[in-house]
């Protein structure tokens, strides 16, 4: 299962904006392309979105001038508008900067060999989050035990990096491994991708989970038919605050009252270093009507007044442990993250 | 604004399934159709389910048999089925159990005035319906302050009651006094009753609302960006513990978490005094079509499992006060709740 696919020199990607009715493949043929599939998150999940923009950015590359200057201009213009395409995952700014750095030195080289390191670097990133996610679902699975009933919040599977996924990749794992492991998805308002892709993904795989509206989740905790909370991140700051999927927060809170495990996954490339406190993260604001609308069709009166954050952040004192391709890391998070990379 | 009327002998509704997109009256011309708006929330809302189904049996009784005998056969049958239409709200009961004892009474008066006698006591329990939402608001204005921004959930206004409302009853009495009171409204999952109802009324009444995703109550908490919340029930236990739209405990978690004021609001109607404890209310399960289909598409995969609980139980050491007709009661309720009924 992938969702995007990278064959004879073109990029494909799964239209996951029509899922889990309309399974479309469709082909990103430039800059524009591959940006409205960010912007209309046709392509989302933090990982799946750093591996995406550097494939977008090598299709784009391939019709800039074959003259440096030009080039160069042309290169710098991508960069910066697959930066402003959306803010709040660090995994995209992250797979750039590598990207950028790369070009930037070796800009001796020629533009042809210039866009065979784009394309280079972008299939290391792609081969490397299929890896991060093996090692995160290994390193996860130390985390169940058989007969847990997990929750998982919007998704963060096949769909959302390059391999099995973070949170939803220790699920799967766990899954193999133990019999009986029950899983409620979060339907993941406004843009349901609980309902319509973490179920569409359990649905593929034949592992039976049970779909549950965000507000229900607090009731079934209250009846402990709960026992553990996987979720996945799009920014880590340095002391461990974690913005997520907007409702993630709200789980964090639920897990903390009903003393449940709130676990955070996620790859070291999620980690910001340079930000200390989860207010600092910029937090995409989307337009009014993903929340006014469904199918096409108004849910509120159309005048009405909407607030649509994408994203929410947790602090670190709600999170129990996090768990990255390198390890388990657990509080105190200030010296845990550090000690992470340093030895990384 | 009126969500139900009885003229010339006849009853409409306004089926609020409908809304905001159609605004669409229809008659209740038996017991079948009552039920069915019922079933179907073309009619909801605890305590216009108590007003509306006095009405419906009025309405079933004129073609029932006039031998005292078969007329008691049918009456109890209609009594019956509106018993069962829906679990939860207790309102329904204690108006079909007003009536009941109302007719019960009168037992040996002829068909015709027993007849007579339902009418009556439908229009009286209209009336009173009408009243206690006036009290309530008189009330619940005592808790507003100029500045205020509050949240609610579900629907709890004119088209929940007979009356202005519950909890948004109070918000009205603060909005006309107050100039600078600001609404949220959880949308309300999975049936939308926050973004369908509370804001088509609201935009109706010309006061300003923000919709929210119910997941995004937490951050705007978290933000200071709430500092009240009202919310209406189902159903009030004798300790007060409180059966009310599911995600309100969510709310009640949330609120207790960043030491929001929680407030619940309900005519004395709304309480039974006959359980002591929330979890032996009993919690209507509906159908998963409700969460697995939206404006009629499916948003998750068609076989997926699903988990409806209508509503959720709040225990009462998470609720700041309850607004009632009579007053506001605050803890230690087991108490206050007694002393409540022996002044009724």
């Amino acid at each position: 299962m992938r969702a995007i696919s990278f064959k004879n020199d073109r990029l494909f990607y799964l239209d996951q904006s029509g899922l889990p009715t309309k399974e479309i493949w469709k082909e990103c043929k430039s800059l524009k392309d591959g940006i409205s599939a960010i912007r209309n998150l046709e392509v989302r999940g933090a990982p799946l979105l750093g591996v995406f923009v550097g494939y977008v950015l090598y299709i784009a590359s391939k019709n800039f001038s074959s003259s440096k200057k030009n080039f160069l201009k042309q290169f710098n213009h991508a960069l910066n508008s697959l930066k402003n395409s959306r803010p709040t995952a660090i995994n995209l700014f992250w797979s750039l900067n590598k990207i950028e750095n790369a070009v930037k030195s070796n800009i001796e080289k020629d533009v042809n060999t210039l866009k065979k390191l784009i394309l280079k670097l972008a299939k290391q990133i792609d081969y490397q989050d299929r890896l991060l996610c093996e090692n995160i679902a290994n390193f996860g699975i130390k985390l169940i035990e058989d007969g847990d009933v997990i929750l998982t919040h919007c998704n963060t599977g096949s769909l959302a990096t390059a391999g099995i996924g973070t949170a939803l990749g220790i699920i799967y794992n766990a899954y193999k491994k133990f019999k009986n492991i029950k899983i409620y998805v979060d339907e993941t308002r406004p843009l349901l991708q609980g309902a319509r892709l973490t179920a569409w993904e359990l649905y593929k795989r034949k592992i039976p989970c049970t779909v549950i509206c965000d507000n229900m989740a607090a009731y079934l905790m209250q009846q402990k038919k709960i026992n553990k909370i996987i979720v996945g991140a799009d920014r880590i700051t340095a002391y461990a605050d974690v913005a997520n999927k907007v409702g993630t927060y709200n789980l964090a809170v639920l897990a903390y009252y009903h003393k449940i495990p709130f676990y955070v996954v996620a790859p070291f490339s999620s980690f910001d270093l340079k930000i200390k406190n989860g207010k600092d993260i910029p937090i995409e604001q989307r337009e009014p009507c993903e929340v006014q609308k469904l199918n096409n069709i108004y849910i509120t009166p159309k005048k009405v007044s909407v607030y649509n954050p994408a994203f929410d952040v947790t602090p670190s004192k709600l999170i129990t442990a996090i768990v990255t391709d390198r390890g388990i890391i657990k509080p105190p998070y200030k010296k845990s993250i550090k000690k992470m990379f340093l030895e990384l």
